[in-house]
């Protein structure tokens, strides 16, 4: 029983060690970004994801994918709210993200109760794409900016359907409390 | 007289109607983005970009570019400070901007006195790439998020020069007031 102490002893020192030793760095999900204050975006964020989103203090997760959600444990463990939006990617001929839905998604992301507030889909590129930009029309924004911005994220493979969809995104559906929404707006 | 207040009247109606009917729009100068509550990039503003920027109500400006700077009157008219570091884009096989320049402009970047703080250079790619990167280095994010966010302001021109400059960067030659600096840090 001895040795096995000694041995724990030494485990843990040698834990402390590498702590000073290699330093300290925190992983970002996937295309990572500040929208606005109190708004992040991204892509799926995993386990070694966790200690940079703790560090945030994400108070809420905004998920804009079908599949039943993978980070359970991480909402349980630090009291985050799960808002999810099953919907799938912008696609030719009839695949399109409702609306109704998108707009409700925007409602949340401009209620400053939420926050700090982590939207994300798959790889932080299309879905989120779309949802930034369509809060960016909601800011008056030059649609060159919107598109410029979200060209960064989705890179080479842009979608011309994902620009047409902001473009012809209703504004009006967003139905925010004046009251609650952020100082930006 | 009498007419020419009639006209001016009718210019001034002529205005009010045109601002009715053609929607506001803020336009936001090339490659900005928001790095930190506080913290704007960007490539250099014009005449266009100034009531973008007086909605955000930027108080500082910190520019690196060795031209003479093209925006005193919107200075002086809405009273923002300025700093400018005359500084070259990274270069083969000489030209680096120097690190005691760089640690300066981000002594000031960490000094919530001076926000809303925009930082700027000519396109907003590769000088404010290699300072914001530095920044993410002082926040102990990875080299992965670091190369990927400078890349998406870069684009396909992405400089390895730079990605070398910012991982040789010694941050231990920013000084900060801990009083001062903001809490992200």
């Amino acid at each position: 029983m001895e040795s096995c102490g000694e041995e724990a002893e030494e485990k843990e020192f040698l834990a402390q060690l590498i702590s000073i030793i290699v330093p300290k760095v925190f992983v970002p999900p996937l295309n990572f970004a500040m929208v606005e204050p109190g708004i992040y975006r991204s892509g799926y964020p995993g386990k070694k994801n966790f200690p940079f989103l703790k560090q945030l203090n994400i108070k809420t997760i905004i998920c804009l994918d079908p599949v039943q959600y993978r980070n359970e444990d991480y909402l349980i463990a630090e009291n985050v709210k799960l808002f999810q939006y099953p919907v799938n990617k912008n696609k030719e001929p009839l695949t399109l993200i409702p609306q109704y839905l998108l707009a409700d998604a925007l409602s949340r992301m401009l209620d400053k109760a939420n926050y700090p507030i982590l939207v994300h889909c798959n790889k932080g590129k299309y879905r989120v794409g779309c949802a930034v930009g369509c809060l960016r029309k909601l800011q008056n924004l030059s649609k060159t900016f919107i598109f410029a911005e979200y060209q960064k994220f989705s890179g080479a493979k842009a979608r011309v359907l994902d620009q047409q969809y902001i473009e012809l995104f209703d504004v009006s559906l967003v139905k925010y409390d004046k009251e609650s929404a952020p100082e930006w707006l």
